[in-house]
This record gives C-alpha cells, structure tokens and sequence, in this order.
C-alpha cells in the first residue's frame, strides 16, 4: 500500500534522537536497504547490511543511534534506539490505513441467537453466526462468515477473520486475533479400541485462549478431552499448526507453521518451536526451549534446552552428527582398509 | 462443562458390577486421579496411576473389578469390566448434554437447490448451502454454512461441523463426522508437462467416504482422477491430514494429525498412520501396519509391519541405529585412534 | 462420473492418427489398463503396462504410434503421438461434463459493496462477499462463500471453489483456479521482541498470483510485511502447502502438499518441492532443482540440484548414505572387533 508521510511526521512516529542531513521527499514506501527507492524508507535491522547504508537510494533510513556516517545529498538519517523497534512503530502506524478500524454495528446478514447481547461498540460482519448463549466483548470484530457455537465467549478487542469456527464453549480471552479459516474447539483425537472397532471417547472440554494470543490461517485447535486445552498470554501460533486436545501452552511462546503438539503435552512459557517440528503426547517442554524445525521430540526438554533432530538431540550434537554422517563413505572405506591391512599377516604394519 | 449425576445414576450409566463405600455427592465433573475434586468422577484407566487411587480426592472412582483396596469416607468406587470402556460410556452420555440434538428443520438462511428432498428429521443450520441432486440423508445435521455439490450424497445420522465442503459428486454413507473446515473432493494434484507447461489432468473421480468415519478439522481429502478416493468404515482421520487423489483406506485405520498419504496408495484395515508421516504414492500398506510419527514411507509394507524413520526401517532396527548414531563422533575417534596406530611401524600392537 | 462418447468421437477428440480394430460399444468410462471393463476406454500411460494391453478389458485403448500388436475382438486401438497428452484431452473435454460453465450472475444471496461493478460474464455464487474496491474480472466464478477483500482484484476466468479467502489488497491475475478453502493474504509471521513480549511487525505487503496458477485445498499464503508474496504464472501448488511472506517463487514450479517454504525464500522457475519438505527462510533454490519428499533445505540450492534428507544432501549420497546407516550396528561390531585384536599384544596382526 502506498503511504503518505512528510519526513517530520516519520521522525516523530519514530521517536528520533537526532537527524543528519535532509530530505523534501514524501515517504511513499518502505523497503529493504538495497531495493529502496527514492520515496522510500529503509533502515539498519542487522549489521551485516550495513555496507548497504553508504549506496541506499532510500530518502529515510532508521539507523542506531551509534552509526558512523553521513547521509548522501537529498536523504535523512533518523537515529533511534533500535531501528527494528521504531520500524515496528511505523508499520502499526500504517497498519491503520490497511486495516482501518471498523464502524460498529451489525450486518444485516449475520445470523445471531435472539438471547445474545452484542455490544454498541463490536462490528459483526456479513453472514456471522453467534449461537445462543455466547458472548462478545466491547470493539471486538467478526470480519465475515464467522462461527461462534453455543455459550462460545469472546473478549474484548478480539478480530476473527473470515471463515474462522469457535465451537461451543470455548473461550477467547481479550485482543485474541484469528486468522482466516483458524478452527478453534474441534474433537480431541480419542478412540477406544472396543470389539474390533474404534469407539469414540466424547471429547467433553474446551478451549481457553487467553490475552493477545495470534494464531495462523487454517490452524486447529482441539478441545480437551475433559478440562481445558489452553494456549497462554502473548503465544503467537503460525499458519497450518496443529494443536491436540489437553496441550497446555506457556505465554510468550513462537510456534512456527505446519508444527504439531500432541496430545497433554505442556509447553512452558517462552518456547520456540520451529516449522514442521512434532511434539509427541504427554510431554512437558521446559520453559524457553527452542525446538528446530523438522525436530521430532519424544521425551521432556528440560528449560532452555535447544534441540534438533528426529528423534531430537542437543542442537550442537546433532549438528555435529550430521557433518559427521556425510563422512560415513570414507568411514567405511577407511575401516575396509583397516581390515584388508590386518587381514595380510605378512603386511608391515 | 458441569455435570449433573447421582452416584446412581453413574453407576447405572457405567453398568457398575459392585460398589465399595459410599458418597452422598453429586457428579458435577471428570478429572484424572490427581486432579479430581470433591464432586468429581475419576478412574484407573492405566495401570501405572494405581498408587494414585488411594489419595484421590475424588467423590467416585472407576476401577478394574480385581482392585484391591478400600474407599476413604464419603468415596464410592465402582468395580467394572474395564474402566476405560465405562469411562466411553459415561462420556458418550454427557456428549449429548454439550451436543443436543438439533431440532429438525431449514434454517431460513440456508440456500438450498429447488429439487433437493431434505427429510423432516434432517436439520440443515444457517448459511448451508445444497446444490441441485444432492442427497441429504434422515437426521443428518448440517451445523452451519456448510457446503453440499451438486449430485453429492450423504447418509443418513452425518454431522457436518461449521464450514465444511463436500464438493460435486462425493458420497458419505452414514454416521460419518466431519469436523469445521474439512474439504472432501478437491482436485487431485495431477498435471502433465506439455510443451514447458504443466497442463492439468482433469480429475474427474470422485470420493467415497463409508460409515462410521471420522475426518479432522481442515483435513483435505482430493477426488480421484477417474474412479474413487476411498475410506474404509470406522477409519478415523485427525486434522490437517492431506489424502490425495486414487488413495484407498481400509477400514479403522487411524490417521494422525498432518499425516500425508499420496496418490494411489493403498492402506489396508487396521493401519495406523502416526503424525506428521508421510508415504509416498502406489504403495501398499498391509493389514495392521503400523507407522511411527514423522516417518517416511517409500516402499511397499507388509502387513503387521511397524516402521520408524525416513526413510522407515523395522521399528527396532531404527531405534538401535539412532542409539549407535549418538555414538558416532566417538566411532570416529576410535577409527582415527586405531589409524593412527597402525601407521606407527615401531609402536607396540 | 457416467460419460457418452461413440468412438468416432473419442479419434476425433484425442487428435489419433491411425486406428487398428473395431467396436460397437459407447465409452462410459476411463479406467487403468488392468481395470477397465467393456465399455472403457484405457491408455498405456507408461512402458511398463505394456504387458496388460494384450489382456486389458477395455473397449477402446489409447497407445503410442510405434505400438506392436493386434486389438481383441470388439476393440479399438485408437494410434496417438502421446497417450498420456491424449488422454489429458479427453479427460479435458469430460471435465465440463463434471462442470459445466455456471449461467452468468449474482445471486440473491452474495453480500457485494455498493461499488464493486460485477461483469455480466461472471458468476457469483451464494452467500459470496466481496468488499469495496474489489475488482472481478471476465467469467470469473465465485462458486459459493468466496470472500474477496477490499480492493483485492481477481482477473479473469478465475475460479474461487467454496470457502475461499482472498484478503484485502491481494491480486489474482487471470485463469487462476484455487480450491476449497485456501487463505490468500493472511498476516506473515513476524514478531519483535521487545520489553518481553512478542510485538508484532504488521504485515503490510500483498500476495500477487500470476496467471494459471492453482492452489490446493486449505493452503495458506502469507502477505508479505511490505512489498509481495508472489507465485509466478504457471505454478502449481498442493493441498495444505504452507508460504510464508514475501517468498517469490517462479513459473511452472510444483509445490507437492503439506510443503512449508519459510519466509523471503526465492524458487526460481521449473522447481519441484516434494510433500512435506520445508524450507528454511532467506535462501535461494535455483532453476530447475528438486527437492524429495521431507526433505529440509537449510541452505542455497543450485539450479538443477536433486536434494534429500534433513538437513538435505544431493539425493544420491543421500540415499547412499541411508545404505550404509543401516550397516551400521555392523560398522561398531567391525570396529569392536579390531579393537579387540589390537589389544592382545600376542595376537598375531
């Protein structure tokens, strides 16, 4: 999208501490160091970009506050704390102009229980349904085409994206956002194996989702079998993950797309699990382990641990297993040789 | 959600052989052995838990008919054939309290095709929408704005959760579940490279789902090129799984979350495919095979195989070579060591 | 699907330079060589068929000009250039039967803003919406609860199955068919850490998908933060693929299902991503590369790479390697074995 920010607007948004040289363009754009333009606003995020500084043709770079250099004729260096901190600041100030806040009201095609309140400030979109006995908080925003089951409740300031399912009971805590197609309080994964068939055990729980949790399009969450599944303050869950029934997760966790939790097992807070990783059931991942992607994870992670590999080792084992593996040719060769040498008595050895 | 039960009543549900002591609570809710409360129902459903029997707080306790030991004041246990199966039994009771039985009936905003027949007992939500020649089967619910293709059939007692889509031509037979977001019937992944193009081989088969199957949340299951994509009764399919196009399942096989099965594999009855694994197309995977979370199947399996790893070796071989895998930077120093003495003519050997 | 083609019509459509034989019967159906019964029409699609000709069922059979051998009685040989282009013509041709073009229009029930100008060629279907500044192209078909976003544009002859999510800002080009349930334009996955929270960078970029691209069910692609997520023309990506923000793959590349490439990978043209394999962030993969099944790809690829395994290698040392790791509880034992002998001073070497 195109903005329309004089430079002092951008300083100011941005908190400055001090400027160098000037520019009498309007910012237009944001975009990397090298593929800025003139119109454009870039900045120092890493520092093995910053060759890129002298060349950039951007109008607006954010650099750190320590940064050695002047700014070419016609640009403005804005210097800050940490340019990956105000470029955040810039981008929630332009977020606006994409996702402008909604009028509230109610379309006239959503499909709402007669006994639900819907509060004067919540936007509920085309073709919604809220079944009896749910809840909506104040500003909150069903976008479109959004299920809210029976005696579902949604907090305060909470966007569900188009297509996104609450099944009853559930629970979104407050400034909850769902990506479009999120599943959230689907059956638990639970079977009986009874007379040759497997009979369902009744998935009985729910869901809590508690503040500012983001979770990804087309992403699954399953209810408890009993008690809660329950995914923790500030986790952020990516696009495709799934997340089985009775997984408590901590707060402040990533988890990275296409990942899966099994079921009862327990993230503590500020885990990172990468894309594609599998966390087997009845686990507990102590608090800020990191799982790489790919990573198959079958036993406890004690805290901090950093781990890769199916089955998951320490990451640094694992890596050096994994140069060592390539080797595994000549480490045949070499003990076939061991063996043709000790096989010839008469060679010298 | 809160229960409601007399002891008696429980112990009628779960058809109790005996009882030991007594209890004048009311059954308000389920809990493991080591969380329940006063008021709440627990059971012995592993072995392993039997210490936990004697401190829980619980107010009625499932237990095998063997068990020895004796209820604290104000506990009942009832003896049963096999707890976990009486657990199934109370659960599937209290299933019907958290999902009543919808009122037959049209919702007023469903969007159905003039020459569809919906039977009095069938209860199709808001914003379902029912394309012409579709078959809808006696008490068959639609929860909401699902979609039904044209010529599409489905049996009789299926539940379609929020969001569903079963496109043109794809049959469910009965009692058959499908939970939000699920998509039977997209295109198999088919394309001919013509000319520096991939050009799309039409897929013009369909999918047959048979009774008693149960489908995950945004699972995929594609149509076939001709002829049919199959599932087997009583097979059960966890969320975000991918089956494509010309796959045929047996019956109760269980398929675990985002597991993939590609084209024209077959799986015969009694397969469970664990998470995340993979298997490649025109396989076939015998009866009763078993296949370990995130494994890799390239190869033909026999029946009763079980199979670890990617690509998957037998279970126990895959285990013995990931222990002897840790050991490989230290095999490495031996060959060196062993090398090295070897090349010394004058030392001892 | 029953299809009703003399075949005269079936020469005629499948372009067949010469014929052998004759048959009286109307083709209802299209089956494998070793399936088709009377009234079938089969092909040899590859070499190693070749045996089940002499015995195939099969009232009309479509094979390579250089084909050696005599129909049945009652069969026709239809003599192509390419029986696998052949057959993609055929199959093209029933595939309107399958779907026949929908009648023009807007139905009743689809939610469009005040501005968006609909086509007379197009199709909207029930309960669609489509939001301000949209832009719909020529025969373009919503087939039924499509969103399209604000000012998202979709060319022409697109076709958008049930439940598709195309966000605001996003752009389709022309001809591009997405299956039930894909999200076009979620937010990436892009959070900065700050006073001990995730913070999120908004995502401020769109998603452009050129010409004849399909995308199977429930795949996700991500805007981009600024700038374009793109998939060139001609791409064709699987079910429950998952695309991060601003990745920019090529024309003509495969993406096989439940693949996750991670965010501002470039693809180039002509490659070809095996199911589940993943990609790490910030790599290039060059032209023409293949990637296996479950691969993880951590680092460049060169054009023409054939990689395989986690953390990949070229497919053949990599399958090489995979030999000898299952010798190796073997390779200990040998080297056991060696110790052993150097150890006894008295053993002869």
């Amino acid at each position: 999208m195109e903005l329309n920010f004089t430079p002092a607007e951008i300083a100011d948004i941005v908190q400055a501490h001090a400027t160098r040289g000037n520019t009498h363009e309007i910012v237009r754009g944001i975009a990397s160091l090298s593929t800025a333009r003139t119109g454009d606003l870039s900045f120092l995020g890493n520092p093995k970009y910053k060759p890129e500084v002298a060349t950039t043709a951007a109008s607006v770079v954010l650099l750190p506050a320590d940064y050695v250099g002047e700014p070419n004729p016609g640009q403005l260096f804005l210097l800050v704390d940490k340019p990956s901190v105000a470029l955040v600041r810039l981008c929630t100030r332009v977020e606006r102009l994409l996702w402008p806040t909604p009028a509230p009201g109610i379309h006239a095609t959503a499909v709402i229980a007669p006994d639900v309140k819907i509060p004067a400030s919540a936007t509920i979109g085309p073709l919604c349904i809220i079944e009896s006995g749910a809840r909506i908080g104040e500003r909150t925003h069903l976008q479109a085409r959004a299920f809210v089951g029976r005696t579902a409740q949604i907090g305060d300031d909470c966007w569900l994206m188009p297509g996104v399912t609450v099944t009853a009971e559930c629970v979104l805590k407050n400034r909850v956002r769902l990506q479009a197609g999120v599943v959230i309080g689907s059956d638990g994964f639970g079977y009986e194996f009874i007379a040759g068939r497997h009979e369902k055990v009744p998935q009985l729980g729910n869901v809590i989702i508690e503040d500012d949790v983001e979770i990804g399009a087309n992403s699954t969450l399953d209810r408890a079998r009993f008690s809660q599944t329950v995914i923790g303050a500030g986790t952020k869950i990516d696009n495709l993950v799934q997340i089985a029934h009775n997984v408590v997760i901590g707060q402040h966790c990533l988890i990275c797309a296409q990942a899966g939790i099994s079921g009862s097992t327990t993230v503590e807070d500020f885990v990172v699990v990468g894309g594609q990783a599998g966390l087997a059931g009845h686990l507990t991942v102590g608090k800020g382990a990191k799982i790489d992607g790919q990573t198959g994870v079958n036993s406890d992670l004690d805290p901090g641990s950093f781990v890769k590999g199916s089955p998951c080792l320490p990451y640094n084992l694992e890596q050096r297993i994994n140069v060592l593996r390539k080797r595994l040719p000549d480490l045949f060769r070499r003990v076939d040789e061991i063996e043709s040498r000790l096989e010839k008595p008469s060679a010298p050895v």
